[in-house]
């Protein structure tokens, strides 16, 4: 609905790939409906994934034994993380609605966007403790994981080969959306594209565009065991 | 026992750290056995996390749309990939058994490290479809994750707030290590660090390099649903 703000953290070096058209695909769709959309393309920004002291602006709080985890959270208190971080979380802040789009590399985000959950998503940010999961400080924020894969749907049921898609969704919906407070919109996933006819990837595309219609009239998931486990 | 290669690939940013000391335990504890010893000290090494057109030296395949899955496997084939993917994958071929050292970040493994496994472990170097899990190109090695976490034992308790710490290990174990035929052993965490006295720390160290005295006579896990999932 007009107003509404998203983030697009998109993660695929190649616009023309199915994820390119996955992200250009949204970004249509929601602006038409009004909102304001703003899109992380992470390899275009060369966006760092290594969590290093040169995260931190100035002076370490201890700089006889560097703790990461420290170091960030006493930065961003005094506003001295580095500008590459600021800025992401200026976009998170505002957001209502983080969209992740990637292809799922060893059952995970690649490590580009795996560096920006471990770079942005600081202490005193996006949680303090015991300020986690529903009391996370980016409640009333929700989340989606758009993500193409190289095995097929058969692969990824439950007694496939590599288990039920949702066993390696945990990590990352529950152990980082949820630990933030974010709530968290049914994944969408696109099966094995490299596999399918030109005319069965334009499908895809067409149901995420009829997907993103009804988006915000969706009830997030119950971010339990239960919904991935059973 | 004398002869068997050892590669640790270890993610910290500060040698004075558990992970540190974790990592020289196993260094000391392996070499005196008798083993070879090869680090991987990512930070140190400025690991480049990336996946990009980079890791492929010359031409690509298909320049038109790049496909990074592809072309590393094309490069691999030809002897194409970057220098510092092609000295990787020979600590990879020799080793007998990897370790992964890291802090547990979000859910996984830092991204400097998932970096590595997504540069590394290319096609045709350890999977090559149908060669995957039991028939992985990597089977006849073992692995086994040493990490360190910030939340505690009762947090990752099945029924914890958290969840079971096994239902994270399974994107990492089997997903990434049993895909490539890699052979898992049970991980090695401890618990939460931080939040102990120096004391206990010790006693970790201590267990570890225990642990590592008889490591080479346990059986692998079953790495099943069942063992993650139960």
């Amino acid at each position: 609905p007009p107003g509404r703000k998203v983030l697009i953290v998109y993660a695929h070096q190649e616009p023309k790939s199915l994820n390119g058209s996955l992200k250009r695909v949204a970004v249509e769709e929601l602006s038409k409906q009004g909102c304001s959309v703003t899109v992380s393309d992470l390899y275009a920004m060369q966006f760092e994934p290594r969590a290093t002291r040169n995260d931190i602006v100035g002076c370490l709080h201890n700089s006889e034994e560097f703790n990461y985890g420290v170091e960030t959270w006493e930065a961003y208190k005094r506003g001295g993380l580095s500008s590459d971080l600021i800025e992401e979380q200026k976009k998170v802040q505002e957001a209502d609605l983080l969209i992740f789009q990637f292809p799922l590399y060893w059952f995970s985000m690649p490590a580009i966007m795996k560096g920006w959950m471990d770079r942005v998503l600081v202490q005193g940010f996006a949680h303090e403790f015991p300020n986690c999961y529903d009391s996370g400080l980016l409640k009333n924020k929700l989340a989606l994981f758009s993500f193409t894969t190289g095995g097929s749907r058969e692969m990824y049921a439950k007694g496939g080969i590599s288990g039920d898609i949702r066993y390696l969704l945990w990590p990352m919906q529950h152990g980082i959306m949820h630990f933030c407070g974010v709530r968290v919109l049914a994944p969408h996933i696109c099966f094995a594209p490299e596999y399918v006819s030109e005319e069965k990837r334009k499908e895809m595309l067409i149901a995420w565009a009829q997907r993103l219609k009804t988006l915000w009239k969706e009830e997030p998931i119950n971010c339990s065991p239960e919904w991935y486990f059973k």
